[in-house]
């Protein structure tokens, strides 16, 4: 039996980038060191570092006003990181869709008064919100690109006039985006770009003016660019990933063939489960995320069963959130097309049996 | 010819530890997902945060009264972070004995007070300094126990009333430490815990109790004790490399093995480099690292020369920090005792062939 992995993070990788660590960290006869073991500041991580950069900013098509920074924290340290480094005396700006974005609005709260413009709790976090006023002196508009729990997903950035500032962690790297629109934007490398421990982190050159001198020298995101993220130890074997990822995504065709395929598979979960009167998904039609579908039972009681009955038909990683329950299916770039037509035929046949 | 990999960080690997990642990341048949590709908070990898925090503590002979935390971010954050969520309004006190401890103390005064109560500067770092008068209220005296740049390494924590706070970087888990005495303690994993991306932080229970409620979540160390270090996605191949390298210390015969194993040959190259007319390192004998020896050739200008000589004798990594100069042998855990006879071996060639 072959098995599908659904993570949400630490997701699959692809075939090809997990081969390529197992191998580059393979023993060799005469002792050479892996790229695990040599100094980051040396000319064989400087290579990997060097490509990395070049595919990731060709890939995000980035032009000269954007930087690109590899950093380690994850979201939850750019939630407080960012308005401490870029508020510069107004006043952030947020919205929140689902847990991820009210996360970022607390924390921001803990550093700096910062503005909730448009929630959609109210829908249980089922819809995109309208967009209230923007303060007077907006810092930034923040908002989660993708609710990688509630399944929830900006189609396209908001529209507004304030410096755009974006968590797209579960959808980075998913299909074409307009990176060049945004003043900021931040991503863990977990979902789409390799392994955990790297934080992709791209910053519009004048937002970098607005760092204050008297912070911390790791916050202070001009450091950063600086030392080509090199402050200090970079977490070399996920820029090493990342690296394989960049170039497994180029050698399928890009961005644009991801976003193809990543859509086509999402509308044909999405469309058995409104086919279903067993299965559901809550979420608006607009507003439903082509990389994280959640999705329930009719019986809510039955959840722990379906998660046991599709680990033992090879489907891993289906559990939903313990914040939302449920089950929940990742379909990043490394997932199999076969993955998701498997999952649909386990979901008919469960209906079959048990509806 | 064998390689040998003097790199001061990130580090050479032990066999096993190397084989065993690189096993693991090995494609499976059935396509049975790495460690790299769970949920952190699933079952595969809670078994490995269980046994890897249960062999971590008793490789430390910890107590009850300290936490473990596996963090990101390495020393350079906790440089800041560690002032901000500790001083609880009194006044850190520090100890400078190289390059590190300089910027620790520097970062401190970003974020609070402090004060230098003793530095070794004056004799170029080559030698401990006198511990002056602690601050009246003090909140806790930092010191860097094994400086990795400058070779400057203290023997035992030094003997004051206030608590320890201890950047253990390059020194963690190379002997048995009074870990018991110190109130805190931070390492990276990349020296002899495996791969960058992880920093070990140890603290003792009643040192939470001073963290500021108003802090971001992020730097508010219960709660990442509260979240058993999962306040977010782990760095999961690093812990898994930790992992593996804690069993690999344990199955040799845990710290006391290294120690002597570590301290014998340190001292056959430091006894070597002072014998020679060629060869010199400058610390006081009673300051020397065992982990870290910074040596210089009689004639700067050589430095060149003797890193590319000793490449092409299968020698890797000695060019010194750019900081320094000169050449540096790092002789980590992992290293094989081989590597220093190699060392000697050749040093001494090089000398007679140009001396």
């Amino acid at each position: 039996m072959i098995l599908h992995n659904f993570s949400a993070g630490p997701g699959t990788l692809p075939t090809p980038v997990r081969a390529g660590l197992s191998e580059a960290l393979a023993l060799k006869p005469n002792g050479q060191p892996s790229i695990a073991e040599v100094s980051h500041r040396g000319p064989a991580f400087a290579a990997v570092a060097e490509e990395l950069l070049e595919r990731l900013r060709r890939l995000m098509g980035l032009g000269d006003a954007h930087q690109v920074l590899l950093l380690q924290g994850g979201a939850n340290l750019q939630f407080a990181w960012l308005p401490m480094a870029l508020r510069a005396g107004r006043t952030p700006a947020y919205l929140t869709t689902g847990h991820w974005g009210e996360k970022a609005l607390a924390e921001a709260r803990r550093v700096s008064p910062a503005e909730e413009v448009g929630s959609s709790s109210d829908s249980g976090y089922c819809d995109l919100p309208e967009m209230g006023h923007l303060p007077a002196r907006c810092a930034y508009l923040h908002y989660t690109g993708n609710e990688t729990i509630h399944g929830v997903q900006f189609a396209q950035p908001p529209a507004v006039a304030a410096p755009l500032a974006a968590d797209l962690s579960s959808e980075f790297l998913s299909r074409p985006y307009p990176y060049n629109d945004l003043a900021f934007a931040y991503a863990g490398a977990q979902k789409n770009l390799g392994i955990p421990g790297l934080t992709v982190v791209m910053i519009r050159q004048d937002m970098l003016d607005r760092v204050p001198d008297t912070l911390p020298a790791y916050f202070d995101y001009r450091k950063w660019v600086a030392s080509g993220s090199m402050l200090n130890t970079p977490t070399t074997l996920a820029w090493f990933a990342a690296l394989e990822t960049c170039r497994w995504i180029e050698s399928c065709g890009g961005l644009g063939f991801f976003e193809r395929r990543n859509q086509a598979r999402a509308q044909r979960l999405y469309a058995f489960l409104d086919r279903s009167a067993f299965w559901s998904n809550p979420v608006a039609e607009h507003a439903r995320s082509v990389m994280n579908v959640p999705f329930f039972p009719n019986d809510e009681n039955r959840t722990a069963d379906v998660v046991s009955s599709a680990e033992a038909a090879g489907l891993l990683g289906l559990k939903g959130h313990r914040a939302l329950g449920g089950l929940r299916a990742s379909l990043y770039n490394a997932l199999d097309d076969a993955a998701v037509e498997t999952l649909i035929d386990f979901l008919g046949d469960y209906e079959r049996r048990h509806g």
